[in-house]
């Protein structure tokens, strides 16, 4: 079945929370056509969800019917329940999902009568938003024309419980929801080796986090400026200036409670509805979301394993319409460890240049986790992108500071005192303490001084380790990260293949819950990074955890193996 | 002049924040009426603002002519100066401000030919959005239909520095801005008393800051989980159950950097475009604009000092319409410090509970701060109300740990995921110091045991002094405030009075300023906070720095009575 369609009508119908049963009516049109159908009058239009709802449909052809879902939920086997629910319906109704992995049902509709009904119920724990859909060989107009209550089985008001649709496009982060399941199989007494996180294993230096308690005893516990205290926007300055080769005054920065926050106050600010926010992918799994939020829309420009995971300058070109208003670049990059060359900066500054919409927002977070010979480049310091970079940084991944909560964006004043006002009006300014910490952090000297290179060499080790490791293993594809500390490696050698007691291997995700329940290592499947030929290990994690890991991702890839060539 | 206009167009037209030279072509059709006019070919359409701008409008009736500005910049000075430039202009031109403060022009057309031209230059370091209205008694459809450029002065591509109009609908904070003015003039020498700032001035208690240190010293500087470390979601949990006889399990918690978040993301996930979110006056600062940054509309609802700043349950019924979708309470309350008694409480959840879609935040962040017999009602815990409720609360103010930037919301799960949801893409998990600190927090006893009953008796011994200091000032008008530690005190009496070497007191804008120029104080005006009769005085300052502040108004009122009776 192909759930590949078009779009004919942009309005969704939510359904609130509540398990309900959906009833949609079909009103046959084919036998008036050239009359416009209207609702029959006793359905009153419109005003909110109930627990129980019809759906009223108008269409012109009875073929083929498709509604396209647009839900917190995304188990295809709660879809499949829905599917099997539906009654009268004349024949198969089945389920799939859409180019942008929003589910859907498909089925014909059942009779030549003018109108009746279909109907299934949903105990979904979560919201629903509906809509009906041309499909693409079988014509047009099955719209959705009112949701109506029929039946309210008390006599209390039914509480509006709808959300945001700015919610309901955001999709829940699947790097948290495989944690999660680690987590539940870890309090369960499975011994999972958990590579999944984004964060390293090392303890805050000590030197940073003795400035957090002397911030602490000398009663350094206030509001600070929003933007974040002098000091450190100073200090940043300086680091800026000797490590990066880029100008800036504090005015220029704004200090955010992390990166994360600074990214997604970026694309707030200069991004209006409808502009279009160009991610290279493999990408961290927020930048598309946060575009969403924005009511921007994310262009995808994807990058193969064989190029380094790297952006082709001539695909960017290829891909700017006067809608592009950003690009992100992330370098070391998470998800694939690759670093960008300063000569491919060079020309895709160059395609940025020519463009008079386009910024760029440099994600530089894992700068100094990175392995000589490769060299980090600011974009900013290049010619001419001063003016049209947002460059973002932090201290979490290079100082081991995750849970201080602490990143930062410079740039031209103008974009930044926007951030500033969005930060004045979502959290006003991050934590004193983390402050004071970050100020001594800045002070360890050039690139973090001994304690980061220490970490650095322990992530190095690691890496050559798994490199060497997965090197051995048959169809797996490499490319050899240069920073952060991620492997993003190839799988899609093994998609097709079967195991007893799980099933079809078919994809990224099944391939991570297959390695997490059989093999007890957890990993984010390469899909939630825009890439689902691969996986990404974290090897934030010690070598024996790593070599234990790695033994049980070789036994149950190769027990995959072993069921192919039967 | 009047610039009290009803909106004719919807559309801004957005300038870049280059300085630049605006054209506006004004093309008079009256004498065409019934035709409509169409702009002339050979100006294009919109593609994107420029250094160079004209704006070609279309208008019947050749009168009165209004500009309406949104910016980020509202000095009226700076207006003025833009009204001064306009040229072709047949007579004069004011400028003004509309009821939600955004600056205007008003001028006459010129002439009776059909087309001709006004410009006006500007070089603000702002961004500046522009639209054409009708006026009230002046007729329709002087409607802005293009904006093209004309003229470029450079070969260059000139970058498109644009803002969301998201960061142009918000304005910046007055709190921010008189703090920021008292800073400099601290700066220069100038001993200014503070009493704009809204945070304790004691220190964070020693067992607090004892538990944040520990939490470091154990390495407690991992992420947390997203909504918060569960071992503080239940402590709060334990409280909320407790203390405000509301019950949640920590899945209906979200634990955000401060309670300004939870706030923000609660209306972000509920509220749709145009819904409308209620906010009684007068209000936090931030509430209205938050509304904005979710593309929600704020209803102000006014509450006069003669009520006690409390909402009426009958003005609230009046003005609820199906868009309404939030109400956002705050008891005690900022700026006023009312509480609301229980029996408000509940009058207001009668009303409430016959709307199928209102909601409820109750913003409790000041609940420790209570000055007995007054007593604090979590509107959560009235009957019916539970499921409509989002209860949030934080410990920046009870606990005077403003700088650890923590606070929570509380609600029905299937909204606080939608909260969570948001946060995951925002800035995950707080502090992980300072969610250990809040624990110890929570350990104090009830309502914060000795450490905070101490510093709410010191709050009381100063608003019992500033009482009674201003109940001997002529023509002031005193709500006795039940909580929060702020007086919110008329002042209008003295509107209109002049003073020498400083103009005119025309509204609590210009009264502040007058009392920091002169008299060395720092208030935050009430207009502000939607009450231009009344200016705010935080007493989170010493006696000492009261008596002196409070003898600096009272000499710097009685120059300007002194004034008035000459």
């Amino acid at each position: 079945m192909d759930l590949m369609c078009p779009l004919v009508d942009p309005r969704w119908c939510h359904l609130s929370q509540q398990p309900y049963v959906v009833q949609i009516i079909l009103v046959s049109s084919d036998m008036h056509q050239g009359r416009k159908k209207r609702p029959p009058t006793h359905l009153p239009p419109i005003t909110k969800p109930q627990p129980y709802v019809i759906l009223h449909v108008r269409y012109k052809f009875r073929r083929c019917f498709v509604l396209r879902f647009q839900s917190s939920f995304t188990e295809s086997s709660q879809l499949r329940t829905m599917a099997a629910q539906i009654s009268g319906v004349s024949s198969t109704c089945s389920a799939g999902s859409f180019r942008d992995q929003s589910p859907g049902l498909a089925f014909d509709s059942l009779s030549s009568t003018r109108s009746s009904t279909i109907s299934f119920s949903s105990n979904l724990n979560a919201n629903l938003s509906i809509k009906c859909l041309e499909t693409r060989r079988h014509h047009k107009s099955s719209t959705i024309c009112s949701a109506v209550a029929v039946e309210n089985n008390s006599g209390q008001i039914e509480l509006d419980t709808t959300l945001s649709p700015r919610v309901n496009s955001v999709k829940p982060s699947k790097t948290v929801a495989i944690t999660d399941q680690a987590t539940a199989l870890v309090e369960a007494g499975v011994p999972v080796v958990r590579l999944a996180a984004g964060e390293p294993d090392f303890d805050t230096p000590a030197v940073i986090a003795e400035a957090g308690i002397n911030a602490i005893r000398e009663g350094y516990t206030r509001y600070t400026p929003n933007a974040g205290t002098l000091e450190l926007r100073t200090a940043i300055c300086k680091k800026l200036k000797e490590e990066n080769g880029i100008s800036y005054t504090p005015d220029q920065i704004v200090v955010s409670n992390g990166a994360k926050q600074s990214i997604l106050q970026a694309i707030l600010a200069v991004c209006s509805p409808g502009d279009e926010v160009i991610v290279p992918a493999p990408f961290w799994v927020s930048y598309p979301e946060m575009a969403r939020l924005a009511d921007a829309t994310p262009v995808i420009l994807p990058a193969s394993i064989s190029e380094n995971f790297l952006l082709d300058p001539k695909l960017l070109e290829s891909k700017l319409t006067e809608k592009s208003r950003l690009l992100i670049l992330c370098s070391p990059s998470n998800p694939t460890g690759s670093v960008y060359p300063k000569k491919l900066l060079q020309d895709i500054a160059q395609v940025v240049a020519k463009h008079p919409r386009l910024l760029v927002i440099s994600d530089e977070i894992y700068e100094h986790i990175i392995y000589a010979p490769a060299v980090h480049t600011s974009f900013a310091s290049l010619p001419g992108m001063w003016e049209r970079t947002l460059t973002v940084n932090g201290f979490s991944k290079a100082f081991a500071m995750t849970g201080w909560r602490l990143g930062y964006i410079a740039g031209p004043k103008h974009f930044i005192a926007a951030c500033n006002k969005i930060q004045s009006q979502s959290t006003s300014g991050a934590s004193s303490v983390s402050q004071k910490a970050a100020v001594a952090a800045l002070g360890m000297g050039h690139a973090g001084g001994e304690a980061v290179s220490h970490m650095v060499k322990a992530f190095r080790e690691r890496r050559d380790f798994l490199l060497s490791f997965f090197r051995e293993l048959d169809g797996v594809k490499i490319s050899e990260p240069q920073g952060a500390f991620y492997l993003f490696l190839d799988f899609s050698y093994y998609y097709g293949t079967e195991v007893d007691g799980f099933g079809l291997i078919k994809d990224s995700e099944s391939l991570c819950r297959y390695l997490l329940e059989k093999g007890q290592v957890a990993l984010v499947p390469g899909d939630a990074f825009g890439d689902d030929s691969c996986i990404r290990i974290s090897y934030a994690a010690s070598l024996p955890d790593l070599q234990t890991a790695a033994d049980r991702i070789k036994e149950a890839i190769l027990a995959l193996k072993t069921t192919v060539s039967l």
